[in-house]
């Protein structure tokens, strides 16, 4: 399979990159400064200028998205909005202009995270967006069809528990390697509208 | 209680102004054109001026936001962001505003709808911030207590069939009487973090 992975300088980018190498796939990554093709996805001029370059693929694969965690209150409309635009918006449109660079029976992979489903303590925005992506990937999984769409949604890496560990009481952390079996699910498996919740 | 509806001038507004009035609640409506106070809390000024207004409530009622339907290959970028900003982010920021002119245990109760758990054609705008409104209340529940917060997430209205019954083909409708007694159960109950599915 032809494969594009965005976001594939961070943690979970750099595991399903190695784990669909190994596995024999022809990859393509992305990042805003590094990867094989360089475009911010969240900019829609070069999203496009992305796909033109790119052309065809079997499977897109989006581990991007970053948010901020903070108290409610002291979170603020532009931290929502930011959180909107690079987590929701920039996966959303990645898949509605790659509707036609995806072969009939290929595949969207999103991301999440477990705030959604389990909320802690100053993560409202990252809930927030990542509900929303999760309730997208419902919703568009029966539009595409026969081409599929699925979303992984991690629990806090246990590579980043020095950072955000605090943050997750008690949860069980997910090593990165399984959270690239679980885009690997998605992306050599044949479910669509899946919310692959992990560990 | 004395009670703040948002969106007032809805088919939903108006049932839960009606059902609260008629519990001996004291309300004051809200609406951009209509209503005992007048503003759009989608613009940020106006809703701190509506708080300056209004003062200090025991229960706050959203049942504002508007989404555009179409298959995903016709929405656009801006009909995503209407939908966010509109149906997201004002009720955000209408909680996040609202937190220090709520009684102590005082509720939130914002509205969703059946898209994000059911989704149905054209409705991938209406699921993602459906979905969005969800998680952020799961998550703000933990954070704002003993305030309370809980979403009502209803099916298509029986009084709206004609305009969006084929949108939702064999789908249970909901009677605009019924999504208030939802909302009754929100603000005279003790619930958090609840997502009340109708019918």
């Amino acid at each position: 399979m032809r494969i594009i992975v965005v976001g594939a300088a961070g943690k979970a980018g750099r595991a399903v990159t190695q784990l669909m190498g190994e596995r024999g796939h022809d990859i393509i990554t992305v990042g805003r400064t590094t990867g094989d093709v360089q475009y911010d996805i969240s900019d829609e001029a070069q999203l496009a200028r992305m796909w033109q370059h790119v052309g065809q693929v079997d499977a897109v694969v989006s581990a991007a998205g970053d948010v901020t965690y903070a108290p409610i209150d002291e979170l603020t409309s532009d931290d929502f909005n930011a959180a909107w635009s690079q987590k929701v918006l920039a996966q959303i449109n990645l898949v509605r202009t790659g509707l036609d660079h995806v072969s009939p029976r290929g595949s969207f992979t999103l991301i999440s995270g477990v705030p959604s489903r389990d909320p802690v303590i100053s993560a409202t925005a990252a809930a927030t967006v990542n509900g929303a992506v999760e309730a997208f990937v419902r919703a568009a999984a029966i539009e595409i069809a026969p081409r599929r769409i699925n979303v992984v949604s991690p629990s806090v890496f246990t590579e980043s528990l020095d950072d955000f560990g605090d943050f997750f009481p008690g949860f069980a952390p997910v090593d990165v390697a399984d959270v690239a079996r679980g885009f690997q699910k998605a992306i050599e498996g044949a479910s669509t509208g899946e919310v692959i919740t992990l560990p």
